[in-house]
């Protein structure tokens, strides 16, 4: 994997820059699509290629490794056969959703014990199990395997989970020093900065992480219920210390704002379902703030969806039309809600890379926080 | 509205014709997609149009009526505005639906008394009313209020019920006389034979709606239950009565063997759920049988869906993908099985009509009948 930084934004520590992975090229800052179980929900691939511009998408680990599991992915050939996607991917390290979705979660120093949301059957996930996972899979980008702590978490355990992220941390890199890939490109392993929201185990887990030299770092651990703006003072506090010339993912962020927040911190990649999520109960994003299509305001405004026109469904189909859709509860409203707000957000990173670029970034993101701040 | 024959099968009843409407030309024969409520369920217009060629699409004023509602569609000006379709259109009656969703229905010589399945509220549908409506929806093909009979049905209530239904037919000519268009385009009107599966009845009907000189004609309650041979049989019965320089449509019909046995008898135009239902159900038809992809069996079949490739969706995604896809309830699975689904019915009538232009239909048609008749 290569990163290689274009711009720096003189006013903020914004970076436009290309990583190259053996599945193509990524332009930063970019936002990837959650596709949890092979799919990113209600859209096809050819939709995400050709319509919504995604240049890199997510897939979680759990949810791979419960189906369609992983011998069906190595028989394949990997993930990007399986559903048939070229671009590259990145997987979770399948912590999060132990964490949130099973039942009857153990975490011990070994390793985490859990049962499937799905038949209640039992598993146990360690931090060498998950990288076998994830190297069955065959994401470009694979994740450590850490403890995301919850929000408020007080400071004993806190700082007890991230000693243990750390140490989890160096068993991961060990264990993937003697287990080489299983398909023929390159999979690169980014660790994560925990520490909850007290910046002293921030700092300490940041130098930790920033002294692992892995190919690109990420921030875990926000985005779980804290204040934005404590969000922001983490990430702040996390990207002066990682260092410059790595790509820095922040995981499970955010709203269009927060995106764009972060990206004048130094941010370069992010993931989050509020897109896909919220698009299936009908809430959209556009440039202009957001809607709620269910509102009976819209039953007879055959006005496009957003006049924009960022992917074909902005304009083919009214804003009446995907209200009736959204009543009736017909999929295709799912579907284009979901187009639309993944073209946004999409748009949304490529236009803060013109603006560093063209160096008025600070600027245009001001403009847009305010703009993108209503409700239509 | 035209119907032009090119050409009829010298050994069979099929016929290969044009249909031209306001909205465009139909190559018959024809299958035509049900959009119940304003939508082909799971599938974009663009897919319909670009991947599937579909048509003419089918609308159920039982549906539109109860949402968006009618107001709504005169508002922006029909059917078609409102979905963004610029080809042509048909709507049922809404009886059908009465029938078979509403509660607590009450059939009388006036119409049909029935409480909505959405919200329980009473509404009264009367041949008047049902063409009212058709009106205000705006298809460009609108059909006669009807009672579409149950099978089986005992002689006397088959009997009365299509001398109600002729009566009916006689309000609904008597009503349009008087009502024009509400847009500015043709809306042509089909009557309905029906008769139960009883040959006198069917005879006599048929009799009475060819003397209507309709523009087209429809077969209504069939493929209600009844054994497919009685099917074809009434079909035979109706086809050699109703004029032959009409179109031909029969209604709710049917399985890939049945369209192309009522082909061959003299039906010109088909529509069905099945495709598009059994697809949400993983469901898939081929020109070499049905395949239940929820079937372990696909688990690591990494082969094509269908190596026809008929639409884009056969050879981008394998089956193994598409099992796994209906295994975790993505969505994607119902939006690929149903191009895959509905592109399969529309390419069959396609040849259906190459074979008859050609010469060599019923050949053709009894290899793809016995080869159509197996379990993948």
């Amino acid at each position: 994997m290569n990163f290689e930084i274009e711009k720096i934004d003189n006013k903020s520590s914004a970076r436009a820059a290309t990583i190259t992975t053996d599945h193509g090229k990524i332009q930063t800052p970019i936002f990837m699509p959650v596709g949890t179980a092979a799919s990113v929900k209600a859209v096809h691939q050819t939709e995400l290629k050709n319509d919504i511009n995604a240049e890199i998408i997510l897939g979680n680990t759990y949810h791979l490794y419960l189906r369609p599991k992983t011998d069906i992915l190595e028989k394949v050939g990997g993930i990007h056969k399986f559903i048939n996607w070229d671009r590259p991917i990145l997987t979770d390290s399948g912590g999060y959703q132990v964490y949130s979705l099973s039942a009857n979660r153990k975490i011990k120093e070994e390793g985490v014990k859990f049962r499937s949301h799905i038949d209640g059957s039992t598993h146990f996930f360690s931090p060498e199990f998950s990288m076998d996972i994830q190297r069955s899979i065959g994401a470009d980008i694979i994740m450590a395997f850490d403890e995301c702590t919850p929000y408020p978490c007080d400071y004993t355990y806190a700082k007890n989970s991230m000693m243990m992220t750390h140490r989890w941390l160096d068993r991961c890199l060990l264990h993937l020093k003697e287990k080489p890939e299983k398909y023929n490109y390159k999979q690169s392993f980014f660790p994560i900065v925990q520490g909850s929201t007290y910046k002293d185990l921030r700092k300490q887990s940041a130098e930790y992480i920033a002294n692992v030299g892995a190919e690109g770092n990420a921030i875990g651990g926000l985005s779980v219920g804290e204040p934005a703006e404590e969000m922001y003072e983490m990430t702040e506090l996390v990207c002066n210390i990682l260092p410059k010339e790595k790509p820095r993912y922040l995981m499970g962020v955010g709203t269009p704002i927060n995106i764009l927040e972060n990206i004048a911190l130094g941010v370069d990649m992010f993931d989050c379902v509020m897109p896909t999520r919220n698009a299936r109960n009908g809430m959209l994003f556009t440039a202009h703030g957001s809607i709620n299509i269910k509102n009976k305001k819209w039953e007879d405004d055959f006005s496009p969806i957003d006049e924009m026109n960022i992917t074909f469904v902005d304009t083919y189909y009214s804003k009446a039309y995907l209200r009736h859709l959204f009543a009736a509860k017909e999929y295709l409203g799912k579907q284009i809600a979901t187009i639309h707000n993944l073209g946004f957000y999409l748009w949304l990173v490529r236009e803060a890379r013109k603006h560093i670029l063209a160096g008025d970034f600070i600027e245009w993101k001001n403009i847009m926080v305010e703009q993108m701040d209503k409700r239509l």
